[in-house]
């Protein structure tokens, strides 16, 4: 093969490659358009792999943990969609002690998305709990103050348009040690209700409605 | 008006009335296929209302207890969607106390439907945990044998093809007092992840695929 034809091989090559790529892209969006809003199901336990590369955005493993790397899990597929925000993230929590889930939400907070945290009165206060890390940061968070025993919900609004909900407490035994569910959505039927729910919580729980308590809780162990 | 008029107005009216019902019918079942399966979100605290109708399958409140009567609420939602299995349930749940909720599976079994229930090893033993009166009825009960701290999950599996999953564990106190959610849907892309799920647990929780245990837990206090 002279040299001529064999550029002319590699260059036909080059652009039956590209042309493929496009394709299978094209495809793959024309796919999950006809399948609908997207709908995602997530197991847990998940392996503890390194997601390290999920907050700085580089794909090529930057860091030197000893933890396995570039592998997807339920964990980091969760932590994909919470990352996924860019204009707000509404979270409705019982139990959050997950630190690199507080991690996401800093993050998140400090490129400017809204983060607004509704959770339970008596779990907010456990050792372990992130959300006092939130509130030093400046997240607005609020809790529960009716007369319902728990604020036991665990579902997050990503952009008021992707639903994140299931049986997932946000705490390391919930994601590496418990049998959990989570599902994604962006139903419009499902999504709607969560976020009705979510803003009657939020102006539910609005402190300037409410007398201030004198008596506090005690603090106590973190359980599920 | 003559009698003659009388009776033609009369049997116009009931002809109207009945194709009226009959249309309202026709658009209701429309717009049910229109908008797509089953997709319904109930929120938790519910009010303590008489459920009796649901357990006879009669519409006319046929109990006299105190109780409010004839007033739909999620509670009663997630009950009629319970009893409406026909050939199949299959239960996964962390914590189940709930009376009610106990008298609905029962009646299911007596009806013939296939009812398995996976829950956790150390809630199932808990005062007022509902498991033992299903096991004491015939009701096949597994539960977790892995290493995970709990069992976690709160779903169910209706004739295979509607699930119901969300925070709420069966209890008297996350039905009336927690702030809680539950989805219902028929949507396959949903549907069929817990179903395999449900599957993947029962055969692992299989006791003749593990050795007796000799160290039994202590009962202790129910807990969400």
């Amino acid at each position: 093969m002279s040299f001529k034809e064999l550029v002319k091989v590699l260059g036909l090559g080059a652009v039956a490659v590209v042309l493929g790529v496009e394709w299978l892209d094209w495809l793959t969006r024309r796919l999950r358009v006809s399948r609908g809003p997207l709908k995602e199901v997530l197991f847990f336990p998940s392996p503890h792999v390194c997601v390290e590369h999920l907050f700085t955005r580089l794909r090529r493993f930057p860091c030197a943990c000893p933890l396995p790397h570039g592998i997807e899990t339920s964990f980091s597929r969760l932590l994909e969609h919470l990352l996924s925000a860019r204009t707000s993230l509404d979270l409705c929590v019982f139990s959050f002690s997950h630190m690199e889930l507080s991690r996401g939400i800093l993050l998140l907070h400090k490129q400017g998305v809204i983060v607004r945290v509704v959770t339970d009165r008596d779990y907010m206060t456990i050792t372990g709990s992130q959300i006092g890390t939130l509130r030093k940061a400046g997240i607005c968070v609020r809790h529960e103050m009716s007369t319902a025993v728990h604020m036991h919900h665990k579902f997050a609004l990503v952009d008021g348009k992707k639903l994140i909900t299931g049986s997932l407490n946000w705490t390391l035994t919930a994601v590496q040690s418990n049998k959990e569910n989570v599902m994604i959505t962006e139903e419009p039927a499902l999504v709607q209700p969560y976020q009705q729910e979510f803003q009657r919580l939020w102006e539910a729980s609005d402190p300037t409605n409410h007398k201030p308590q004198t008596k506090l809780k005690p603090s106590f162990v973190i359980s599920d």
